[in-house]
This record gives C-alpha cells, sequence and structure tokens, in this order.
C-alpha cells in the first residue's frame, strides 16, 4: 500500500485506509486504548495513532520508545479530540527501527545548545522540523522571486583566486602536503599548489555576478560564502547562504526598489505558505512575530541618507556605547535606534563616505560619499547591503589605487567597464539573517542544519 | 522610460515605442540606413535596430564597436526581413559604453578553447549565452521538481570534518599559517586550526541528507561539491553542483523510479522551456540533439542487474580496452556500450558486488552484492550512481570494519540506525554531466561559469 504523507492525512477530505509512516513523537498507553503521536516531517503536527488491544501485536506496538519508526495502516477516521480533525484506527503496525529509552530525544523541553550537540536528530523536534522547513520553503521563495522576474541564476565559484573582495577573513584551499609544502625563499611556493596559485574560499560572489550582469543584464546568485572570523557570536557563522543579485542600467534607487520587492516578497511568502510553522514560532519563540511581519508585508519603506542618519543620532535623547560622528560606521545599535525608534519600520541608509565602503561602489559627485545602500529592519538592524557599482574605468582604476587593490589581479573586472561598461547595481542578503528575522530564532547555528563555527565541523 | 526587455520585444503582439538598453553583437553601416544587432542575454536572438542618417548622433552611433553597451528609443515595427518579426526604428541612441577593436569577442567564430580564457567575456557568445541561459532554467527545474512532490530541500555543509565518505580526494580547508603553522611531533597539529580539526571540503552531502530524511522523510540536496583529483579530462572539473535526493520508506526500485520520474522531467524541461537556444545547440553544437531528448523523455527505462550486464559485455561481438569479469568496476566503454549498443536507450544496472562500492550500501542476501543502482543513457555513459543505504546497525558497523572506515569518526551517521532506523535510499546527479547531456556540449569547462580545474582558478 503506497505511504500517505502525515500532511495529506491530516488534511484528507474523507474518511479512508491509508498507510503512514514515521517517527514517535510520544506514546501514552491506557487499559483500553494505546494513542501514539507519529511524525513524518511532512507538516508540524504528528498524527495521533488509536491503538485497541484487538490489534496483533499490541502489547509489542502500545510499548515502542519515543524515536522509533512505524509503518501503519488504519481508517482514517474523525476524532472525537480536540485540536485535530483526524485520527487513524490502527489496523496494522510494524516497527521499522526501535528505540529505546537512551534516546536523546526524549518528550520534554530540550535547551537549543543541547540540540545543537546533536544536530543529527534535532530535525526530529518541533523547533527544527519547523526551522528546516521553513528554510527549504523561503530557499524556493528566492527562486521563485528572481525567476519569475526574469533573472538569471549564476553559480559563481566557491574556490578563488580573489583575495581582494574586502568582505573579511578568507580560508586557504589546498591540497599541498601540509607538513613539508614545497617552498621557495622560506615561504610556501603555493605555484606548485592544486590551481598553480593562492586559492580560498569566496566570500561573495558579487564581482563574478557583475560580470554576468554585463551579459544577462538581471541575474543572481544563491550559494555558500565564507569568513574565516574568530568571532563567536549569535550572528555569526563561518559557512552561510547568500543571496546576490547584480542588475544592469540601473541606479542605486532600482537597487533600493529591487530590496523593498524581494524583502517583502519573503515575508508574505512566508506568512502564505508557512502558517502552521509561523503559528509555532509566535507563540513558543517570539510572541508578536506574525504582526510583526504583517507589519512588514504592508510597511512603507523609507529612504534617508547616511548624512541625515548621523544628524538624526546627533540628536537622539538615547547615549550610544560608540559616539556618532560623521564618517564613522554605524554600529548595531545605531542602525537599530533609528528603524526601530525614529522610524519603527524598514529604512534605507545611501551614500555612506567612500572611506568606510569597498572600492568598487560608485562615487558620487561630491567625490566624499559612495552610492551605497544598507537596508535596516526592526529586531535586526542591516539586513541588506549593496551599491550602484562603478562602471567609470578611470575612476574605479583611481579607487583600486587609494584603496590598495592591485589593479593587475582584477584586469577581467576591469574590463568590464573597458568594452560596453553600463551602469549596474546589486546587493547581498544574508539567508541566515533573513531566516532568523522570519523565525525568531536569536542564534544563526539553530538556522543552519550543520553549523561550522570556531571549533565546531561536527556532522 | 521604463527598459523593456529584448526577449519582451521580440515577443511584442504590437507595434509600439519602446526603451532597450544592450550590447551590440554586430554593425552594419550602409549609406542610406545602418542596423545594429542589440542582445541585452534575456533570450537568444538579438533585436535588430534601424538607424536612419536622420538620427541625431548617427555619426557616431553607426560607427559603434562590437561589443559596445546602448540604450535606445525607437518604434518596434513589422520587420520586412526574413527570420525576424520585429525591428526597432532608432529615434533615440545614447551610448552607454563603448567598445574599440581591442575587444576580443568580434564576430566571428571562435573556439571554445580560445572563449574558456576570456570566460568573463563569454557569456556575451551565443553558444554561452545559450548554456548559462539552459544552465539557469534547469536549476529552477530542479527545485520544481522536488519542491512540487512535497521533498524538502537541505543545504548540506562544505566544510567537513569527514574523510571518509570515499568519493575522492579532498582539498584540505585551514587557516593555520602555512609557512609556519603549529606542529606537534613534526606534524601539523590540526587542534590549533579554526576547526580545532582536520578539514576539507566536502564531496558529498548524502550523508547529512540522510540525517535529514530520517526526519523529513523525503529530502534532496543541490550544492557545490569537490574533487581534489589531479585529471585534466573533459568530464572532471575540481567543483561542480550535485543534485542528491535522499528517501526514507524506500527500496532501490523507489530509488530507481524517482531517478528515471526525475530524468524525465528535466528533459522534458528543458523541451518545453528552452526551445530557442535548444534550437541552437541542435544546428550548431549536436546534431540531433532534440530527437536525442525527445526519445528519452518518451523512452522506457530497462534494468539489469550488474551480473546480467556482466554476461552481456562476455558476448559482446566487440572487443573492449579493459577486460570484463565479474567483480570488475564498469568502464565507460562497458557502459556506453550496453546502454547504446544493447538497449539503444536509458538502463539501470543494479546490484553490484560490494567490494566495488561504499559502506553504506545495502547488503543484499547473497552477501556479495550491494543495492547499488546506476543509470547509463546514450552518449553520456553514467548520469545518475545510487543506492539503497544499510539501515541495518549491526550489519553497518561490520561493513565499516571490512571497509576500514573508523566507526568512532561517524557516531552521528551510526545513531540513526541506532533510534528510528528505517530503509532509506538515494542517488547523485551531477548538474553538470546533465548540462552537457542536454545542450550537447562536450567539455565540462564550457558548462560552469568559472570552472576550476588543475591550475585554473581565474576570475
Amino acid at each position: 500500500m503506497t505511504r500517505t504523507r502525515i500532511m495529506q492525512a491530516i488534511n484528507a477530505e474523507q474518511e479512508r485506509t491509508i498507510c503512514v509512516k514515521g517517527w514517535v513523537r510520544s506514546a501514552r498507553r491506557g487499559k483500553e486504548v494505546s494513542f501514539i503521536a507519529l511524525n513524518d516531517g511532512s507538516c508540524f503536527d504528528s498524527l495521533q495513532l488509536v491503538l485497541s488491544p484487538e490489534l496483533e501485536n499490541y502489547n509489542e506496538i502500545s510499548k515502542v520508545g519515543t524515536g522509533a519508526c512505524l509503518s501503519v495502516v488504519g481508517k482514517l477516521i474523525e476524532s472525537p479530540a480536540a485540536g485535530q480533525k483526524w485520527e487513524l484506527q490502527v489496523e496494522e503496525a510494524k516497527i521499522l527501527g526501535d528505540a529505546d529509552d537512551s534516546y536523546p530525544l526524549q518528550k520534554k523541553r530540550h535547551s537549543f545548545e543541547f540540540l545543537r550537540s546533536i544536530a543529527h536528530l534535532r530535525p526530529r523536534s518541533n523547533s527544527f522540523g519547523a526551522v528546516f522547513r521553513m528554510r527549504s520553503q523561503l530557499s524556493y521563495a528566492v527562486h521563485k522571486f528572481y525567476q519569475e522576474r526574469g533573472f538569471m541564476y549564476v553559480q559563481t565559484p566557491i574556490i578563488t583566486a580573489n583575495d581582494c573582495e574586502g568582505a573579511g577573513e578568507m580560508f586557504r584551499v589546498s591540497t599541498l602536503d601540509a607538513d613539508n609544502p614545497p617552498k621557495q625563499n622560506g615561504a610556501v611556493d603555493w605555484n606548485e599548489d592544486f590551481f598553480g596559485e593562492r586559492t580560498g574560499l569566496t566570500v561573495s560572489g558579487q564581482l563574478q555576478a557583475e560580470l554576468f550582469a554585463t551579459a544577462f543584464s538581471d541575474v543572481y546568485t544563491f550559494g555558500p560564502t565564507f569568513r574565516a572570523e574568530n568571532s563567536n557570536t549569535s550572528r555569526h557563522a563561518a559557512e552561510f547562504w547568500m543571496i546576490e543579485p547584480e542588475i544592469a542600467f540601473a541606479d542605486l534607487a532600482d537597487n533600493c526598489q529591487l530590496g523593498e520587492d524581494f524583502l517583502r516578497y519573503m515575508v508574505t511568502y512566508a506568512l502564505d505558505n508557512c502558517q502552521e510553522d509561523l503559528n509555532f514560532f509566535n507563540q513558543r519563540i517570539e510572541k508578536g512575530l506574525i504582526d510583526k511581519l504583517e507589519a512588514l508585508a504592508k510597511a512603507e519603506f523609507k529612504t534617508i541618507t547616511y548624512s541625515e542618519a548621523v544628524e538624526l543620532l546627533l540628536k537622539a535623547k538615547q547615549t550610544f556605547e560608540f559616539a556618532v560622528e560623521w564618517g564613522c560606521d554605524l554600529q548595531s545599535e545605531h542602525e537599530r535606534y533609528l528603524t526601530e525608534q525614529v522610524f519603527n519600520g524598514p529604512v534605507f541608509v545611501t551614500d555612506y563616505p567612500k572611506n568606510i565602503k569597498a572600492f568598487y561602489m560608485r562615487l558620487n559627485d561630491d567625490n566624499k560619499t559612495v552610492a551605497a545602500m544598507d537596508l535596516l529592519v526592526p529586531r535586526v538592524g542591516e539586513i541588506i547591503g549593496g551599491s550602484q557599482r562603478e562602471e567609470r574605468l578611470d575612476v574605479l582604476q583611481a579607487r583600486m589605487d587609494e584603496c590598495g587593490v592591485p589593479q593587475e589581479h582584477l584586469q577581467w573586472y576591469l574590463d568590464i567597464r573597458r568594452w560596453g561598461s553600463c551602469p549596474h547595481a546589486g546587493f547581498g542578503l544574508g539567508f541566515e539573517r533573513l531566516l532568523m528575522y522570519v523565525t525568531g530564532m536569536e542564534n544563526i547555528r539553530d538556522v543552519i542544519p550543520f553549523p561550522r563555527t570556531p571549533g565546531h565541523a561536527k556532522f
């Protein structure tokens, strides 16, 4: 008999005989009858199995442990119990894989910290079931958003010889014998390495996405990126996924509009497609989550310049840990003050001082600021960072010299400005930041299947 | 005026005034009138611009070089020329970025080898425009296929401490000072490294996908994988994308059925959604490509055991470079003989000798073979490889010992069999192999945006 997913069983329209398979979330043994909550991950809710002593192997099945895997045939009937429409009157049951008392996920609340230590089993818990279902749904939403708008997906390289992306520390990738590497003048001779030069893990697909944008007009990346930063915070992981759209013939305003449309789409998609999981997060993880998301979906996105932002911060009644003056980078406390206290909603901050931004951002006519933009949202702060790119060859070359980026390493990047240059812009959105925002989960380790952080590469 | 994509212009239903932007593919200057083919990557075809000397800056625009970037406003009218429905009578034109004679992509046929050396510009050529549009479309099709069937997408880790996946040589990932690493007893002390142990780049997401399948039932991965093999062939790259579905409650037959459904879906999707690009490949890259794809979309997928395959090969009139006997691995020549000469269509080969397959494949009752399956297709050979996984804890432990895989490194993998084990199966499909099959491109370097191979990590 073909297996029916529990999601389908729970949404059934009429009584019928079905076969379900899944894992025991909890079992309650009675004299007259026993109950088992069976979950197969297809949805948040478990299906209630009702076992009567007439069942051939009642003794065995009713004693089954939490975590055991069952295959069950029975009749789906309307449930007299509150909170569920259907239950399954079991006619046949088989234990596919038993679980004894040592199963670490017994029915009780576990701390997220403990669950991280059993990341191979935590997907079987309510919280992480919901997190990873939403991760999958929202991944698909990313592709839907861009593909339906005619954007081309480009898979930019993971291994890169570029060390000048400027976005952070890189992991080195090598096949040399680490104990006895070939050396020249006392230093490792990278010419002997697999790629004939020193390589690392990408920190961003932007530069390559720019190349594709100047051939296909509208492109996006969605792939893993890396930071070898030894920071143990709840917001940083060594490996995370990033979405980077890049659009030709676009300026900063177009870029902000795309960011607004994208974020609104993602939040609306979650509200429309992940209700059951969102209800759980709303009740157990972040009170008011759904209100927050609904507000964002309808919100007006404001735009202010960096200079205006600095003025607002200088006028603030609040005292900040980090003092503010024109030219400084905005800290998380500043960003949250702007989006939470001043605007109580999403706000783009644009036109940052060139000295605190990357070489590729387009220089404004004031020669002091660049056409950068960050999108700030309440509770998170920066969720999107981007810019119009410098499309003028001579200006870009001057900026590279100013920033100490060697031109000879990036001739291919300059070529795009040498022949058929065009205005273009783009941004990056950290997928995990978005997931934290949408689920209310507060630690990045809890929205990544198997997180990589300093000291942790297990599983 | 809002930009219209050239794809929309070419498929217009009525005359109208539009703005298009793109890159000059070719220009033909006449006395009375000049023509420019403008392409923006949104589709294969270029839009013909018609420039009359009445245009204010006619002299400048009509002399524009191949590769220049233009912004143009004009009237879309029916074209008298053959092979195109519309042309654009230009009313305003502006050069966004010029291109001089040194532009490497002049209008003539370039070798794929030359184009690889300018991988940053080749997306602007006909062939690579078509390749990367199809790569994007088929990436989306992968997600559509699995998501519409209720599979969950899981992003498995790229950096891994597992060195026992057995699928090939691994790249090492490190942040230690390569010139002066910390040492213990003369060897590098990996405990001092970023993750506190020796790590590398994943060769497969399978083991982690299995963990998720035993919580969500039906899952798939789609992400980059790596092989540090120093092989310079047209079929191998150091970095490539793989799709790995993993299904709980499934046996080898279910696995074959999924592989068949998936491949048929992908080929049908290409035929239905990428006609223009496929026409190009059919004419210029592989004669008969479309017939081949249509045949596969309708084909009956056969299944034979490895033992039957060996018998067929022993009976073959053909002589092989590599001799065949029961127990040997099948070579590409054997695979192609079976799929091309014997079956002239797709064929699954199942139940391989355990000694040539990985430790995690389910042992058959004969104790000699495992429940493995490879799908062979004409012209390519193996396109899918998978197996039912060993779900019996004691059998798996014995196989690990036999294969020299240390159990202590994979306790988490064993735990899945310890508590709530279930039959499950899955396979891997190399995305680039599929792209080569569907486009007819013969070198894996030509279906990857920026390929990584020995000695090459440029761009």
